[in-house]
């Protein structure tokens, strides 16, 4: 039997406030076995720029990243926040060490090439799409009894840093690890879980399965945003990740939220 | 016989300017055996802190670290620098790993008291003195394959990364791998090794021992900033290490320059 391994995803919004913050790592600590954090820092990483004049472009949601950007996401996912929660960790007693895609060659990815949204090309400039996420070598930081704390960015083997969204890295760890462990991923959220009714913030679905999903999508249960994260947890589920749970980041018990599986 | 290990030190004027970068990490990547590069990034943690309107202080070439330049060293040094180095040398073939005083609590230090400077009272801020390395610790990656890539920042244990100068992590680092490897600390330099005429750039003396020291002390041979230096050198060969090199960033082949020992 493969040993229990939890993955946990947390959003800028939770990393930069630092009350949210140091309940989430008390939460995380407590995590019993072998666990990774991947953290965002979206917010910050805006703010930042803002503060150098640079201006944050988003399309879907996502940012282009160019050069100036990519300096700037660079410091922040990879020093100012990550340096910032590995510190936190070891503070409370966990053996945390920060990676991101390019130390130990752990995620590699190639550039993004120009897409077409909406009958428009959009170039998202320094963005990572992940080719490979090295199973075999980040677990063997957590068998050293390390802590992996994932920053969202990769690189492309040819010397260049890229920019890639932390729920594509949480997703990809998760799946590239499920050969080596028994993974659960947990989703830090804003919300208790996905709400069978928006306005209800108690109506939680406490599983969804492939067959919910489309039942749910049918009739509009689930819908905009929320779509493409279940796809994407489903995907997980398929590549051999025992669940995926969606919840907030002060119910880390595995019990909690939505259960993808 | 312990394994040859190489511990390299490079300051910010090299690892910010593209082509000698280039140089100096495919002459890293040349060095045959067990290996440790250490950076600075002092001359771009000025550049951005600028761009964000912060003023940077110094005092006896140190930086004044408050909060605010706390977070652009964090940035630049963990982050920009650290991270641009590990995907070159990944580019390379070289399986780089950044690091930083936090991670995996390889260095730990404290926050330094204000000091006494010529009658006044300085308080350098958010700098740590380094209390210890883990020689145990950052040797373990070492034999998994991985070149640690070390950023000048340290933690103190309670939560904070602190700003630590580049030299003192090269000689921390190499004082506590000395009892797990035969160690050379090589410190890149703007000169071909220390000169005994400052106005003629082939004067490099070949070897300086203690003995050697005391008598360019005391003759002028050697003074101003290459004291301290030469002190420290000389106090990590007390503390184990083979041999302490200082010589040109393209030079680093362990026979040029001026060896300390």
């Amino acid at each position: 039997m493969k040993e229990k391994l939890t993955i946990v995803k947390v959003g800028g919004a939770v990393v930069e406030d630092e009350a949210q913050l140091k309940q989430l790592l008390s939460s995380f600590r407590a995590i019993e076995g072998a666990k990774v954090l991947v953290h965002g820092g979206g917010r910050r990483a805006t703010k930042v720029a803002a503060e150098l004049g640079i201006e944050t472009k988003m399309v879907n949601g996502r940012r282009i990243t160019d050069e100036a950007m990519l300096e700037v996401v660079t410091m922040v996912y990879g020093g100012l926040v990550n340096k910032h929660v590995v510190a936190a960790l070891q503070s409370l007693g966990v053996d945390a060490i920060g990676l991101c895609g390019a130390d130990g060659d752990i995620i590699r990815s190639h550039k993004r090439p120009p897409v077409t949204i909406e009958g428009q090309s959009v170039d998202f400039g320094f963005v990572g799409d992940v080719d490979r996420a090295d199973g075999a070598k980040i677990a063997r930081f957590i068998e050293a009894g390390l802590v992996p704390v994932v920053a969202p960015l990769t690189h492309d083997g040819q010397g260049h840093i890229l920019n890639t969204n932390a729920d594509t890295m949480a997703s990809e760890t998760a799946k590239a690890l499920a050969e080596h462990y028994d993974v659960t991923l947990i989703f830090s959220f804003e919300k208790k879980g996905v709400l069978s009714n928006p306005d209800d913030d108690d109506s939680v679905i406490p599983v969804i399965t492939r067959k919910d999903f489309e039942r749910y999508k049918a009739d509009g249960t689930i819908s905009g945003g929320m779509l493409p994260k279940i796809e994407n947890a489903l995907a997980a589920v398929d590549a051999g990740v025992r669940q995926v749970i969606i919840t907030l980041a002060t119910a880390l018990d595995g019990q909690s939220g939505t259960i993808i599986r």
